[in-house]
C-alpha cells in the first residue's frame, strides 16, 4: 500500500501516519518527492481494514497495491481449473454449451426442449424454476415442480441440468435435483447466498452483476471459494451502460481479462447479454473467438409462446445452425465442440 | 401499447398480429403511415406478457404506453403518503434525519453514537448488525448481539432505530428489535427479500440499487406493496457511473422525479452517495433543497476507528454543524427541522 | 509515481526499470513487500511520458501520484478566482444567473427574452447563434445575424451576453459581439477550439463533456489556461448514465468536488442537466445549496414554439418564481442574489 | 409518432393537440384506452420539430416511431456498401486490416512501421499527424511534416494511408497527402468537421464517440452523407462505462447491430477499445467473428518508446502472429484475409 500525503502535511502528521502503520503491522518507507511525501507500506492486511488511514490529518489518498482476492487468482493457482458437471468437463479443451428455455413452463415444454438441446449437440440443459422477475405481476416459476421436471429431463436425455437459485430455501431444494446451481446477476452480491452455495459441493455458475466490475465479480467468487467450494464457473452476461439499443452491453473483453487474472473457467451468455435473438449467433461466435470456455443460450421450442425472455430465445433450428457455425470457430481457436457425436439416449 | 410493423411487413403479417392482440384481449386500431403501419392496442395486460408479440414476423418493435407499477404511483394515490416510524412521521412537513454508525461495533460505540445522534437533533438512529461486505475477509456485523444493542439504544434515547436486513432469517430476527428495516442497494432486486418484508407490517427503507433505473426502483417498491405492506420509504444513495472521483454519483434529480411519479416519501443518503466526508454537508443541503423528505447519514464517534465506511462518516461535531446549516435550508423550502427541541431522555 | 512489479519479476527486470527511471530523471526507492516489489519514483515528468514503463518486462502497473493539471488546481492558487463578465463578477459572494433561449430564433424573440430575463433579475443573457444539433436536418442557428441580435439585446438591456462557439471561425466572429464565449459539452475535448479560446482574452464558459470525468474536465480548462487565458468558468450540465428517465444525470457532487480541487468558479445548467422543465426549479435550488456560483437556465417567451430544447425551457413567469425561491436558498448558504435591484434600462 | 395523453387530460386539451398535429401536416387517429388516450400521428416531419408538442397541456409523452436517419439506413439501401480506399475495397468479402503507430513520430519510425505493416500483410497504413491529447503538455503531433512522411510511406509500400483530422485546417491539409481521413471519437459530434468532410470526396473513417449511442453514431454518418460524401466507414472503438479494468468497453454487439440498421461497412479498433496489448489479439478474433469488415490496430516498432499509446501497441511479431490467427477466424466466417499474398514493393 502507498499513502500519499497532502502537499501541506506537517512533520507531525507524517509521523502519526507512520506510527499508525507500524501499529497495524506494516513496514514503512518514506519517499520524499518534489511536491509530495509518499509512504510505502509493506504488509498483508486486507484493504478494508485500512480505510481509517484515509481519515488521518494530512493524508491525501491511499493507493492499494495488492489485489483483494486470493483463492480465485491466477497468482494463487497458475493452471486453468476444470470443473466436472455430471459427465461434462468445463474449462478444458472441449467447449461447453448450455441451452434451454429461460423458464420451466410445463413438463412437455421442458422435455421437448431438452431433447432439442441434446439433438443440437449441447452438453447441459438449463431451465429456471425460480424466476427473479422485475414485476411482481409476472410469472415467477414453477419452483419444486419445475425442479422435478428438470431432473426428469436430465434422466431422459443423459445430460446434466443447471438451474438458478435465489435464496437459501431454493438452494436447499435444488441440491437434490440439479447438477449445477446458478447465482444470477441480481444476486451476485447477495453475500448470504454466496456463502450458502459456498458451503455445498455443487458446481456454481456465477453470473456477473449488471453493474459489477471484474474485480467485484472475482470477489463474489472469492466468497464462494472462501467457504470451501472451489467449483465456480464464471459467466459474463452483459453490463448496464448508457446504450439502450441492446438490453445490456456484452463485455467480451472481460473474457481474456478474467483468463489473465483467474484460473476459473468462464462462459458467456449472449442471450441476456444482447436481449436480441438476431444478435445471439454473431455474439456467440465472438465469445468463443475471444477465448470463452463455452456459452449459455436461451432456446425455446416456440419462442413466441415463452412466458419470459421470448425475444432473445433461439428456435431449435437456430440452435442447430449456431452449433454448426460454432464448430468452425472452435476449430479456429483450437477448441473442440463435442456436439457432433451425440450419445445414445438413456432409456 | 403500440406495435410498430416493419416497412416490408405483409398484409398477412399485419392480420396475424391483429388476431393475436385480439386473442390477448386488446382492442386494436390500425394507423397507416407513409412508411410504417402502426397498430394501437388498448388493454390492461402487464407488459411482460406481451413480449412474444415482438417475435411475430413483420413486427419491428413494441412500445409500451402504460407504466408497469400501480400501487406506488401518484396516479393511484394523489396525495403524499406519510409513514409512522415509532413516534416519528416521515414524509410530512417535518424533515427526518436518520444518523448513526455504518455498523454496530460494540455496545459502548453504539450507545455513545446514539446519544450524540439525539444530541445533534436527529430523529432516528441507524446502525448495521448484518453487513453486506464486498470482501469475505471484512467484518460482517454483530448480528443478533447488534440488534440487542440497537434496541437498548432506542430505549435509552427514546428514538426509533433502523437496521439493514439481508435475508429472511435476518429479517425475522430484526422484527423484534427495530422500528424500521432497511433493504440495501445490493438487495433492491432480491425479490424474495422484497416479498418477505412485504408480508410484515414494519416500515421499510428501500434503497435504490446502484444500477437501478427509477422505474425499476419503483417496481421494487411495488413488490413490497403488492404483498400488503404499504409502509415503504424510498432512499436515493447514488448510482454507478463512469465517474470514479466520487464513490457513486448521487442522482438528486431522482428526488423531484420520484415525487412526481409516486406518493411515497423519499430520503437521500449523501454518505454512501459520495463516499467522501467532505462532500456530505453540501450534498445534504442540496438534497433538502431538491425536495427530499430527509436524510440518512453516517456518523461515528471516532471515524478513524470505524470498522467500515470510515472515510464517509461525519464526526459528532460535524453532524451538529450540519443540522444547524440544514435548518436554514429547511426553512427556505418550507420544511421544519424538529431537531431544535430535544425531548428529555428516557431514564 | 509508484511502479508495481509483478510477483514473478526477476532481479534483472527490477534493475532495468530502475535504470530507465534514472534515465528519465527520477530518484527511486525500492520497497520490498511480502508478495510484491514496489518502486517509488520521485520526479516531475508528466504522466503521459511514462506509459512506456508499463511495457517493460516484469512491470504490473504504474500508479501516478500527482494530479495531471497545474494551473487550474487549488494547490497552485489557494483562493477563489472571480471573473469579470462585463459589469458582472462571477465567483464572488453574488450568485450569477444566466438565462435566455437555447437558440436565437429572431430579433423579436430574443429582444423579448432579454427584457424578460432582465425583468426576472438575472445578470447575463444567453442565446445560441451556432447550434450543434444531433440531426443535420434540424435548425442550425442564425450565425452572424444571431450574434448581431445578441449584441443589440445587450445594448438595450445593459446586460452582458454569452453564446456558444463551435470552431475557430465562429469564435473569431463572436469575439466582436459577445461578452463571454461558451465551449459546449460536445466540444469539451475539441482541443483545437480550447487552444483557440485560450489565445483570446474573453471569459470562457466551459461545459463538462457528457462523459468526461472531473479530471478530464479540469484538463480541458488547463488547455485554455496553458495558452494564457485564465478567465475560465466551469459549468456542470449532467453526465450520461444508464438512467433514461432524465435527459442526463446532473452530477451535483461535482460542485463541491471542483471547489476542493480548483480555484475556478463553477455554474450549473439544470435545463440540459435534466431536460425536463418540471425538474429545473428543484435542481436549481439544489445546485445553489451544493455551493454553485450560479446557474445557466433556458427560458423562452413561448416554449411551445421553441426551435430547440422547448421541453426544458422555463416560461418567463416560471423564471421569476425561480428567482424568488432561489433568493431564500441563497440567503441560507450565505450568498446574495442581486436580482432584487433592477438597474434602469439603457435607452 | 404517438402522443400519449395524461390520464387526467381534458377533451379541450386533446382537441388542441389534434389541431396542432393537423397544422404540422400530420394525419391523426384517436385511440381510447381504459386509462389513457393515445393519438397516433402519421407524417414525415423530423422528430426535432415535434418537441413543442410535449409542452402542450395534457400531453404525457411523445413516442417517435421513425428512425431519425435516412441515407445511412439499410431501409434506404438494402445491399452492403463497399468503399474504395486506394486499391483496397472495404466492406466486401476481403477483410481490411489497417495498422501502424498511433502517432507519426519521425520519418524512420514511420517508414519502418510501414514496411512491417506491409510485411505482416495488412492493407492500409495508419499514423497520426494531429493528435488530440488529454493533456496540453503531451506530444501533439508532427502536423504537415507528419503528412509528408505518411505520403512517402504510401508511395514506398504501395499501401494507402489514413490519418486523423481534427478541424477544417487539418482536413484541408490532409486531403493532398492521404487516402482516407479519420474523424476521431472526441470529434464524432463536431458537426462542423462532419460537414467539412462531407463536402470532400475522401473516404471517411468515422469512429464512434465514447459515449455515443449507435443511433447518434449513425446520425453523425448521416451528417457526412447529407453533404454529399457517401464514402463513410464506421469504426467501433469502445464506449465509456463504469468498468475501469479496461480503458474502454469494446461494444462488439454494435457490429451486428450496425449491419442490421445500416448498409455501411464497419471496422473495429481493439487497441483503443481495450487499451491493453494483451487483449488486442483475442478481441481482434472476436471482432471478426462478430462480423466486422476489418480492424484498425496500433503497431509500433518499439512500443516502449512510443510517444503515445504505447501500452496498447502490438510489436511487429505480434502483428504477424495476429494476422495468422485471424486468417483462421476469417475462413470460419467466410471472409478472406488477403495478407498472404504480399505485392512486390514499389521501387
Amino acid at each position: 500500500m502507498v499513502v500519499v500525503m497532502e502537499m501541506t502535511s506537517s512533520v507531525q502528521q507524517i509521523e502519526a501516519v507512520n506510527t499508525m502503520l507500524d501499529r497495524l503491522g506494516f513496514q514503512t518507507q518514506l519517499i520524499r518527492g518534489v511536491k509530495r511525501i509518499v509512504i510505502g507500506a509493506v504488509g498483508d492486511r486486507p484493504v478494508s481494514d485500512l480505510q481509517d488511514l484515509q481519515l488521518m490529518p494530512g493524508v491525501e489518498k491511499i493507493v492499494p497495491i495488492m489485489k483483494p482476492y486470493k483463492l480465485v487468482s491466477r497468482e494463487c493457482k497458475g493452471d486453468n481449473t476444470t470443473i466436472q458437471v455430471g459427465a461434462v468437463t468445463v474449462g478444458g479443451a472441449d467447449l461447453t454449451i448450455i441451452a434451454g428455455p429461460c423458464a420451466v413452463e410445463s413438463r412437455p415444454q421442458l422435455l421437448t426442449s431438452a431433447h432439442q438441446v441434446r439433438q443440437a449437440g449441447a452438453q447441459i440443459i438449463r431451465g429456471g424454476a425460480f424466476k427473479p422477475r422485475t414485476s411482481p405481476y409476472s410469472f415467477q416459476g414453477l419452483e419444486e415442480e419445475g425442479l422435478k421436471i428438470l431432473k426428469e429431463a436430465s434422466q431422459t436425455t443423459g445430460l446434466p441440468v443447471v438451474t438458478e437459485v435465489i435464496d437459501e430455501a431454493s438452494l436447499q431444494m435444488a441440491l437434490d435435483y440439479v447438477d449445477m446451481v446458478q447465482v444470477g446477476a441480481r444476486n451476485m452480491q447477495n453475500f448470504r447466498l454466496l456463502k450458502a452455495v459456498g458451503q455445498t459441493d455443487k458446481p456454481v455458475l456465477l453470473k456477473r452483476g449488471m453493474s459489477a466490475t471484474v474485480e467485484e465479480w472475482l470477489m463474489a467468487a472469492e466468497y464462494i471459494m472462501s467457504e470451501g467450494n472451489s467449483r465456480v464457473i464464471l459467466c459474463e452476461r452483459g453490463i448496464r451502460t448508457f446504450e439502450t439499443a441492446t438490453r445490456n452491453t456484452l463485455d467480451l473483453s472481460a473474457v481474456p481479462l478474467v483468463k489473465r487474472l483467474s484460473h476459473l473457467p468462464i462462459l458467456v451468455d449472449p442471450s441476456h447479454g444482447t436481449g436480441d435473438r438476431g444478435l445471439v449467433l454473431p455474439m456467440s461466435m465472438a465469445a468463443i473467438a475471444a477465448g470463452a470456455d463455452g456459452l449459455i443460450l436461451e432456446m425455446h421450442p416456440e419462442p413466441a409462446k415463452a412466458l419470459s425472455d421470448g425475444p432473445q430465445s433461439l428456435t431449435p433450428p437456430e440452435l442447430e445452425q449456431l452449433m454448426q457455425q460454432l464448430s468452425l470457430i472452435a476449430a479456429a481457436v483450437g477448441r473442440n465442440l463435442a456436439g457432433t457425436s451425440i450419445p445414445h439416449e438413456v432409456a
